[in-house]
């Protein structure tokens, strides 16, 4: 029986704005088919707990009772070393896209902490309208899946199962071909910053550009913010350069306590 | 775009004795999302046509409305050259059987009749029960899906879901090998950046630095602008996002020119 990954390196689920309950029951379903068990929620439009999650999961039982339910997208992968999100469409926020078995290749692949415990989360909108920008903008990769494109949609429970599934053929694989793969990292030493790093570090360069007049319009500043979280998550910061940049808004935001 | 097996050579979807119109709404779905469009159905327990079929299967109409129905599992694989059988437990009818991707390889392998016009066909059961032995007999080879031996109960359409991106995966890889991979693209859209646009950049945000008393001694200098070019290179940035970042740097540093 191949061996999988501990449980702390396997990803995360997180399942943004979800509308119907019976969705996540099947999506946590799904998950166990496939050995993944961590399933986190962002204001699930139902509520939480949910008893028509609890009928279609079909005693995946576990899955939703260790479900966490986050009040927003950043608390929900404060913890998480990388963000990949689900998508169907390109967008235009340069953040790299990958095929599937692209994307769980590079989850795979690491980094992995010090301490076995570096998390990857993967993102799934919600049902009729998918992710929106302002939560893309958190991701390192968007993931696409190359279904039929006279037929592209997706249900919510059908990603999961696919990323789920890739994810344990790729482990399944790799085990029985005795091989560890080794991916060159992002950076030959620090480790990766988390995605509260990188947030904090974004609120304070958001606060120094409001303090020194750059927003042109209240209306174009959540835009300019999300280009600017594009831009550092697909740089894969490390902490030392998260430090390396507060210093640099120090030094350049002298009058930002004026 | 690859391209895919004529339709007369992809292989037909037989759901056995299904229970539920909304499981067969979503096998037809699912099947339309891997680009499979032949559907049969022996005895569905509720009838067909099924309106709850058709509320489940967002759109996936034309499979639904091209579904034929058999009254039992020998008229169904009537004109099948091979017949596959989905299932999850290993049956003592000494029928080989195969991985999910084995199988499929093996389907995409032929043969081939001389007309192009060979079949094959894939069985799956009912929900509670799975195929029985009496139609499992009918099979050449039986299909395996490699999930969670501790959680291994695939939903109907999850099942119909995998076997279907199985198949168009391999199609796809195929038809991709004759075409040079390419690298996948960091942005979307958008011109990156050349060298020396980002170069620019970097000489302006060190003049700032330097004016701002940022390093603490000339021999640290040059380290840190080799992080600091090391960090905007790996991002690959846009024309459009140097502009961005010379926009911060100059609402930064208001004090550049004091």
């Amino acid at each position: 029986m191949p061996v999988l990954s501990p449980s702390s390196q396997r990803p995360v689920v997180i399942l943004v704005e979800t509308q119907l309950g019976e969705n996540i029951g099947m999506c946590a379903r799904a998950m166990l088919n496939c050995g993944l068990e961590e399933l986190r929620l962002v204001t699930p439009r139902d509520g939480w707990p949910s008893a028509s999650a609890r009928a279609t999961a079909a005693d995946a039982d576990r899955v939703l009772e260790g479900a966490r339910v986050f009040a927003n997208i950043d608390e929900a992968v404060a913890d998480c070393d990388r963000v990949f999100a689900a998508t169907a469409r390109q967008r235009s926020l340069r953040i790299p896209g990958l095929d599937l078995p692209q994307a769980v290749a590079e989850l795979r692949a690491g980094p992995v902490a010090a301490d076995g415990g570096a998390k990857a989360g993967i993102l799934f909108g919600p049902e009729a309208s998918g992710l929106d920008n302002e939560t893309l903008s958190r991701a390192d990769r968007l993931v696409h899946f190359a279904t039929n494109p006279e037929f592209p949609s997706l249900n919510l429970a059908q990603a999961v199962l696919l990323f789920g599934w890739e994810w344990r053929q790729q482990c399944c694989q790799a085990s029985a071909e005795a091989v560890t793969p080794t991916q060159p990292r992002a950076h030959s030493d620090g480790s990766l910053a988390n995605r509260e790093e990188v947030q904090v570090l974004l609120n304070r360069l958001e606060q120094a550009l409001a303090h020194s007049d750059f927003f042109p319009s209240p209306e174009q500043r959540p835009h300019t913010v999300r280009a600017l979280r594009a831009l550092m998550t697909r740089g894969n910061l490390s902490s030392e350069e998260v430090g390396l940049l507060h210093g640099v808004l120090t030094a350049l935001s002298k009058n930002e306590t004026d």
